[in-house]
């Protein structure tokens, strides 16, 4: 989720009816590169060990190949990494966010910004 | 939401806690501005009478002027139509959607449906 202000763009790319990569799936992306584990990653994310789970099984059967590998040494034991492509779709998708959040400055968002008001009228 | 190819982008614009501006909400307004009428409106877009209302609510006390009014006659009697802040508002905020979809084209989405596979592998 990107926030500029009181915007926030959600970019989320589907295959079929599964989500392929999406801001909570990049994060996820981020946190096995970092922690070197799955069950880790979702520890730090605050995600259960399923939902992780999951949410890695997903990514690796809606690209071409693999974007999580897991070592040897069972599941839990062994560690985990991005592959090649896990890294080439990370960094393309923190790009494409990027791009996205380059509409900062445009005129309609400026506007959009100008007319609304800090906080909501109470309702009645 | 705006959809191109296997990419689906989200704006929204929030106010405090609540949506001001987003997708269903300018669905919404084209809706009102096409039917006269906030509960024709929302049955031509499925929703509930009650659902519709609050959509409405929101917008008008998330913005500085409201930028939905209905006329004399009650409710569900007199007819709505968008205040001049509303259209500039719905405009602005398509404008934006514009902005956004213009990434279309960027490497980065290029890559990203390059790499993706026409429907995700089955689950084992």
């Amino acid at each position: 989720m990107i926030r500029i202000g009181p915007l926030r763009l959600k970019a989320q790319m589907f295959c079929g009816q599964e989500t392929a990569m999406g801001p909570g799936k990049a994060d996820l992306l981020d946190a096995i590169a970092r922690e070197g584990s799955i069950s880790a990653a979702g520890r730090a994310l605050g995600m259960s060990y399923r939902r992780t789970w999951l949410l890695v099984d997903t990514m690796n059967r809606c690209w071409k190949e693999p974007l999580v590998e897991t070592a040897a040494g069972g599941a839990r034991g062994g560690g985990a990494r991005l592959t090649g492509l896990g890294q080439d779709i990370l960094v393309h998708y923190r790009a494409l966010e990027q791009r996205v959040a380059e509409i900062a400055d445009s005129a309609p968002l400026q506007a959009l910004n100008a007319a609304m008001r800090e906080t909501p009228k109470p309702a009645q």
